[in-house]
């Protein structure tokens, strides 16, 4: 089955938080989608780059030692790995994040995370 | 340096078709751009799968023995390792790729192709 993958219609199918659903796999890297709101933990992973794009909204994400970074519709950001980071968001925002299947949202925060249920 | 990356201002960068630029990098993965026109070759991919999300215009998406995808604007298609399969535009379109670092576009079709460059 090779099925095109419609993403507003697929954030339309789920309302909460900091919960990413795997929508698409790419080798061994998954396709997830997040809707955020309000401020997440800090935390880093030390073993993979992370990768946001905001489709809705604006994400503000907070990098220690940095200047803030704020993405709108249609930026993307490249946080590498170990580089701590924190993302916060005012309103509702959806994401668009790739990451190997392995990564746990919360990287090393102690926490727990979510690798992402997948959407079906 | 970690810098955020706009869509469509990389996009307003370049001009020529079937020609991805590097915008990010992921781990051993690319994020490119690239704007399509017309039709390419058929051609597949044996060691991987490959990632088209359309951000403008529409891209019709030949697969042999299943029925054509065609995309439009936020909607994308994983075409799986070993599918052989044909991009083709009838406007401009303009689409994001994730692809492994060493991924040659035009995969195993007898003609000179690129792993893409970076734009600065």
């Amino acid at each position: 089955m090779i099925g095109k993958v419609n993403l507003q219609e697929q954030f339309a199918r789920f309302h909460d938080y900091w919960s990413p659903k795997i929508v698409a796999s790419v080798n061994d890297y998954d396709v997830k989608l997040v809707k955020v709101r309000g401020e997440f933990v800090w935390h880093q992973h030390d073993e993979t780059d992370e990768v946001f794009l905001v489709t809705a909204g604006q994400l503000r994400i907070q990098l220690q030692d940095r200047d803030d970074v704020v993405l709108s519709p249609g930026e993307l950001l490249v946080v590498p790995r170990g580089v701590r980071h924190r993302p916060v968001a005012g309103e509702e925002t959806h994401l668009v994040l790739l990451e190997s299947h392995a990564t746990v949202n919360t990287g090393d925060a102690q926490r727990a995370g979510t690798v992402g249920e997948r959407l079906d």
